[in-house]
């Protein structure tokens, strides 16, 4: 059979390869000599599948697409307050190179713009960590987010320091508002090796990928930050990732998002996809022409949209039936699906309004693939209560899929592997 | 069973019940003299249930909380072009009663603030239409969100009007820019009346639910809008529904949301649950200070945050296996749960992976319970190739959960409602 | 002989003629509908003089050169403090219908933009006037100003009425900071009816005049507002009159300056003269074009610059010459010119330098035309010095140019009408 | 006789001593280990004679006061365009270390902030002149401003550069600009440096005396920079110079004037006097508590306004009448005083009106101090025009007040020394 996604890339890259539009980054030689026409796009799924179509393995720096990604390992090494204490999470509606500081604390407004990801850069690594290390750290950090060891461009990192004026100003304001701590060109130069890390589009998609699921790397294994810290990550890069054109980009694409300059651009739909572009040529905003066109064409295709989820759990509650009759009758609850509040909020109900005047009861997980831990416990405490009335229950979970089964306080649970075993001796 | 949901809101209620910080607001004597101790918080699920606790059913004015509804009738009564060229959606970072122009246009930065507010409701109705018809139509459509009837409170009305100067001034402003095409004064009026619309938390709880339910009301089952208008709505609530505080909202609690001057608060969270409080105690950003401690509680205990979605379809293949052997051997897909595209993907990766040798494959939905569009177009593209590839495809959808499956372009499929179905006769 | 004067203006308007760039104000009929052909100049000087070339009898509306003289009425009528508390005099920087209030306070921050004219207006009149006495005054105060009974264009107000947007958004936002304390609409009305008010070219200059004059209206002797008022205005005009050109004016004119979108311009440099010029055409800041050139130079070509001051008083000391001799010799110290603090200082040092032994002295002011309160307080301490010291003071004074010459204190003066009869009988 | 003007001076400086408020610079340790309570103010009038109270000789820093002078040095140095196009004459309504750079290019809003100053020392000296070269011509030029030999604090310097992180953040960013072409710390060196310079309370009275005598040192008699250049400086001094208390300054005070952060306070009168004060104590706008205080008052008690200028000449032609009779009769026209446009205004007038019938008509220049050039030119055209209608012209002019007077273009006159010299010989 012939691969259908592929497919659906290389055609999606040959719609938007016309469009010539836009330039690249000028401002450094090694930019502007960038190869315009390269293109490619790359999804990587969140068990570790990589789709990719065009110049996959091109190499090109990350640039900014690192802000988030180091955002999340200063939150992971340092924890939120003294990040959140530096760096805030608002919106500015301005350019990538405004300066955007919180009037009176100096506090940059987001991660996601240049103050904020020099100050970001200064946070990663533990405490008192050197510049060098912090480097290492960071590198080190981007690399287990793709998965292999990653490099710096030496000529890259160069030539940004001859023409870092603007991050050297934004530095030394942060410096003067005590923001940075340190020497204000020593924090610039880690910063600028940071966006010199050398990356494919097959890179970026697994990094995306590894945000998608939690912070765990789909091919490594390793959970490289924590889940809280990954959902603090894309929501900021959702609603500050595309500097001014951020409330477009929300509405109209609506995946948490990040571009850097030399023409990458990736995409994380958390617990479905990490998606990944590279073009040079680069629109007003700073953003890649074509990487953008390919991201609304991906969204419009596929639903990729953090606001189109599908109604979870509308089926549940697969069926309430009883078993058997007379004394030994086992009412039966078969669940199914993930199983998170909605779908709990289900079950919940569906107890009450049976109100099953049968001793026994069976909730039968057999179906169910997953069930999160807030619906784990409305689950433990239905059985908690249904125990205080009277009731026998058991779990039937022939794959251990809710762990722990304590309902605590009164509450009793039988856990069975079949509906079978759940029914009174000889029935 | 004593019911769970009921008593982990009486719960919740109780433990911010003490907080008396933050004052109602005092602009107008009505406003004023709301009881400070009110306090409520009710869920309404994407099915209908409501579960609620406090004075669920007290009557208030539910002021600004109209704004995102009444840009979803606009969206729907005009199309997108007509709304977007006269209101952004980008975040202003601001206070909900700054003027936040668009330099040069005029055009307000986005519909959550009065600006874009006051135009919004100019868009509401069809081209053309008067203000009475205008008024009618929103209150009609405010109604259709709830579920039931709405009517005004004249005295706010009245009171408002009466204190309306920073509204004139905004609508005298949009009318020099032309954002405004008609007298100033009488779309505050109609915009005043839109704010004067009386609900209770119970309603908007049941209005925040038909967001999360794609714009259908749970209870009456109107499609009030389309999807395509809510994914915006609540695009555009997530990144500018809580004014200045925007971005801590979006990245601690997740929810697209939207707060009221009288006190009230909605969450959307999609496909999800609609979610609202109702206390009148403001913080200085205007948001009731009880129903932003309810909101941080329900989404730091029950998960409910856009960015945190559970990895879906991670067992969206069941089984894959041959059912019988030699020539009429059947190879069987066993699908699960809901699939969209990552589901989708597994799907097809699963088929690619096992590149089946026998004649006959059968994929099976029996335990599928819904599928999205770019799911069902890649299972029969699937379907398709298989096809081509000398396949004989059978699908196993007992309860036609897959609509219209004509693989097209040289693919075929038999639809069968078991997998007994599917195998040659007298196998 | 031919005159000197019209001369030259004829032949600075022959210069200016051919620019046709720029375009008449268009925003209501009646200002769009002006000859853009319409060019006149015209001096008037501290005592009442008026030089003119081209239209100078041509009618238009006052528009915003009315702002600085209501500034003056405002503060003749109402006190320094109440105006300066509604009204700042810190430069905006912005165009002319910018908001441009105080943030917090809602306070304009200058007279020169409409927020701060529109409040200003509402202050014109004593305390409680209603709206149809403070236009009277404003017309009254106006036509003191210019000498003639002014009158309104009702059309020209009908129309901007009409069009008065802007404005009525600048007047409920004051009103909303209680900046204004009654209706909007009813002091936006006001105002635009001090903007209609006509006036010819000759009539501003003899109103600028009036300002150069001291408040002294140069034809009809009025003091129309006090001097310590038209200071205040004069130094507002200099920083905030010309809008966000208002430094390119200060530094390369220098002439304290407002424009009205009608085209007229007014300049007054204190103590020197009054300037008006018309001409309808405006450039992008809304100054008419060719009066800006115009101003330009006139500064140019007759050092009207108020940082271009001669150095004053410099041969205050005319002569210091003993005459006679013995015991009967008189020192005299001739003055001459107009004395202000400068020169005073020299006469001071020029006595202290001297030391007298004779034990007359006389003051000769015989050829001094002015002398200010300060310096005359200075010379009164000089005589008061010297007689302690044992002289015998004599003030030379046929003119009465030093009134009421009593040194107090132990000083002691003589007035006498020559230097003759300073000296002792039979000398 | 005992001294008036120190008197007045020493019992200014007693009123203000009481006043404790604010606070000494604190950010350099320097500047916050100040004497709080030194006190001292100088008057130094355009003829060199210096009048001081109080600690008149004690040394500090001359921090911002040095922009003035140094942005007059610029402009002598480079020429007006090169200086405007790299930076503005715009009041910028913000505190001194305010980045307030125009949008787009860049260019600091004006050379009294920060952004503008430090500009401004890169255009010090020749063009292409070194960083060290530079150096000396500022320092060069502040001593030719104060007529004695200047010297740095190196320990002020030090520690200023070692908290100048601010400076830098301005510099790199004017450099991201191409406002600032070379290294961005060098130009910080330098003007940090500047900004170190040691003066004292008289030094400053006489570099303001410098500016208000049309750039020529009073004492040294050298013309430091052209007159052109110091009305330029005057006039931004006045509206920029105060920063966001410049509006409030310009009103009360009305003296073109600079602070420094030292405790320094200069104010320059053009053509009367240089004023400077000494104390260390700040407000809230960087300004000096006392300091402000004897500005305002100097202002109110000697009418020291820029706005309040005597109404000069109104006496210019102190008479006109004939000498003998008859054919040999001689017209005239006595004027006294200085005479500027104004004053010639009159003198032209007079010549009009009295349509002189006498062949014979005399200038009588012997009571005129000073003539300013566009009044010698508008006397040479009157009697240049009196010759064209058959007069015969005689300039009395003893001291040679009017230099060159060749009417040209048909004109001609006799200069004589007296009146007597004019009447026809025998008469």
């Amino acid at each position: 059979m012939r691969p259908i996604i592929p497919d659906y890339l290389v055609e999606a890259l040959g719609d938007v390869e016309p469009d010539a539009s836009g330039a690249p980054a000028a401002y450094i030689p090694e930019l502007a000599a960038a190869d315009p026409e390269r293109l490619a796009a790359a999804f990587a799924t969140v068990d570790g599948r990589v789709y990719g179509a065009g110049d996959v393995d091109v190499p090109f720096t990350i640039q900014s697409i690192s802000k988030p990604f180091v955002y999340a390992l200063a939150l992971a090494d340092r924890g939120f307050d003294p990040v959140l204490a530096k760096v805030g999470v608002e919106p500015s509606g301005e350019a990538f190179n405004e300066i955007s500081l919180e009037s009176g604390t100096g506090r940059p407004l987001n991660p996601m713009i240049n103050a904020g990801a020099i100050t970001v850069h200064s946070l990663a690594g533990p405490e008192g960590c050197g510049p060098a290390d912090r480097v290492e750290r960071v590198v080190d950090g981007l690399s287990a987010f793709a998965g292999r060891r990653l490099s710096v461009d030496q000529e890259v990192y160069g030539s940004e320091m001859a023409h870092a004026h603007r991050n050297l100003a934004i530095a030394h304001m942060l410096r003067s508002h005590d923001v940075l701590t340190e020497d204000a060109r020593t924090v610039v130069d880690g910063y600028t090796l940071q966006c010199s890390v050398v990356v494919t589009t097959r890179d970026l998609a697994l990094m995306a990928a590894t945000l998608a699921n939690r912070g765990v790397n789909p091919l490594s294994g390793e959970q490289v930050v924590p889940g809280r810290v990954v959902r603090q990550t894309l929501s900021v890069m959702f609603s500050c990732g595309m500097y001014d054109a951020a409330g477009d980009w929300a509405t109209q694409v609506g995946i948490p998002a990040k571009s850097g300059v030399a023409g990458g651009l990736i995409g994380a739909l958390p617990g479905r996809i990490g998606i990944a572009t590279f073009s040079p040529r680069l629109d007003r905003h700073g953003n890649s022409v074509r990487g953008v066109s390919l991201f609304e064409r991906f969204s419009s295709d596929m639903g990729l949209h953090v606001m189109e989820e599908p109604s979870a759990g509308q089926a549940v509650v697969r069926s309430n039936h009883v078993v058997g009759s007379g004394p030994g009758a086992l009412r039966v609850l078969e669940l199914q699906g993930g199983i998170g509040f909605a779908g709990a909020e289900r079950v919940v109900r569906e107890v009450l309004e049976t109100a099953p005047t049968e001793t026994r009861v069976a909730i039968d997980l057999a179906r169910v693939h997953a069930i999160d831990d807030v619906a784990r416990r409305m689950v433990l405490e239905v059985a908690r209560r249904l125990t205080l009335d009277g009731h026998d229950v058991h779990l039937v979970d022939p794959e251990t899929i809710l762990p722990d089964p304590d309902p605590g306080d009164g509450g009793r649970i039988t856990v069975v592997q079949t509906v079978e075993q759940a029914m009174p001796a000889g029935a």
